[in-house]
């Protein structure tokens, strides 16, 4: 466990280094939104989509460089996600990570602008990826936008945004948080896989990998929100309940929640199994996932 | 002039059709995300940017529907600065071409996101394209990423934003109109180009025509605001007054603002020499944008 911590650490380390290189500097003309964007990137996230990314491009034999793109723009795409979903007009987030969100910083003008500058961000970085002989660089750049677009992404957060004050129903819910969560999170392992040139084969364990993950990522969340406080949590906690939000607990208690999300990272360890050996890295993140205390 | 019009009118249709192709249909879920993607996309827009940059790949000797897709891909993108620049936290329109804005019928939370979603769709949509011999397409997504970009498009409206209220000098004035118009103008012809596998010669005639010209264009546009009624322009004129926004108008006067604006278009039709008779119904394009009366 120390291990995967240090891990952790070093690839976080690798990600921030290659974003920095990747961004126009703090200084570039105009300033506002290259402080604005750096502000919101680089403050102090898990770096969880980039170090999936890694992983799954050298459990598929690949060389970490050549899935550094792909790594820095699921995290600039992610990052965006953050920003706008923290607008007033949005969840109304006064706090993110334990420190005020770009709005409360820049003004709104600024936090809609840099979200929008993070996202274009995304995909000019994911150009800077040489692609692999089965999946050129076209195909990362659809794979990024399909998850990030208005089928999945974005399709989660107008449900999410439709449903406050709605009662929802567990099909709903799981449709909010493959769409939400489970398809960035994905495509994050999916880019890896493609950069590695994977086999048609191990893109699919990859895939079932990603989206079970994905959704016991976001019903332990929702656990956490309930249960824990907003410091522990460096962003305001019960804000499901007080925005009047479904959620995993509201529909089915917490017990039988805590046993959901401990089906889903199973049944996300079970789909590695055709990769063997190499994707012992990948294993030990998912479990270090489930591990969080909830 | 007659046969232009038409011509204008026949390949807005083209690149309506493909648009409607590209797009999810209005009753994917979630629906109102649908429809508020095309509520602002089918508002009556001219199409200039597509048109265009169907245009100069003909210039280049390319077929028109190679460039579909590059074509497209703008005017989603452009769609999306629409949406945004419209906000209450940015330029706070009501009305867009004669209608409300997005965030007036779909509220504020789906205006950002159908304007993210746009942006999203741009880039993927462009994957459709095959590129060509010497700009594989993800030369194509680059350089769509870049033009959109914090040091382009986004920085213009960062600038604009941080000037309301503020004098600004004539230098400043051309900054954000190079970022905010000619940035993705420029980017809509070359795409073209590009998509028709342009000599670098071609492409950087194709480069000057559109710079000059999304300058031009942006003066007019901000003669039109001064001499214009609403109803003629389709959306709130005397805005850049109210909002005490520099001007073209406001620096040199509207007689010498006239000038500049002819004196940019010639240049934007000389840098076409090179691309002789091939090039003449970009000429007329050009021309016709003069002829608009301010």
């Amino acid at each position: 466990m120390i291990e995967l911590k240090e891990y952790l650490a070093g690839r976080s380390a690798v990600v921030d280094r290659a974003l920095d290189r990747f961004l126009p500097k703090a200084n570039v003309k105009p300033a506002t939104i290259h402080k604005a964007m750096r502000y919101s990137l680089f403050a102090g996230g898990k770096r969880l989509r980039p170090v999936l990314c890694l992983a799954a491009a050298e459990a598929c034999g690949g060389e970490l460089e050549a899935a550094l793109p792909a790594a820095c723009a699921v995290e600039c795409l992610h990052t965006y996600s953050l920003i706008h979903d923290d607008l007033p007009c949005m969840d109304n987030d006064d706090f993110r990570r334990g420190r005020p969100t770009s709005h409360k910083v820049y003004g709104e003008g600024i936090a809609v602008l840099a979200g929008d500058a993070l996202l274009t961000q995304a995909f000019e970085v994911l150009t800077a990826s040489a692609g692999s002989a089965r999946y050129p660089t076209a195909a990362l750049v659809r794979e990024l936008a399909e998850a990030a677009g208005s089928r999945q992404l974005i399709a989660g957060q107008v449900a999410d945004l439709e449903g406050e004050g709605k009662k929802a129903t567990l099909r709903d819910l799981k449709f909010i948080h493959e769409a939400k969560t489970a398809a960035l999170l994905t495509a994050s392992i999916r880019l890896g896989g493609m950069s590695a040139n994977a086999t048609p084969k191990k893109l699919e364990a990859l895939t079932g990998f990603g989206k079970n993950l994905g959704l016991a990522f976001q019903v332990i969340d929702d656990i956490l929100d309930v249960t824990q406080t907003s410091e522990k949590l460096g962003k305001s906690a019960g804000k499901d309940v007080a925005a009047q939000k479904t959620t995993y607990p509201a529909l089915l208690g917490l017990e039988k929640s805590r046993k959901e999300a401990r089906r889903l990272t199973d049944a996300s360890l079970s789909a590695l199994k055709p990769l063997g050996k190499t994707a012992d890295t990948l294993r030990a993140i998912g479990a270090y996932l489930l591990e969080r205390e909830y």
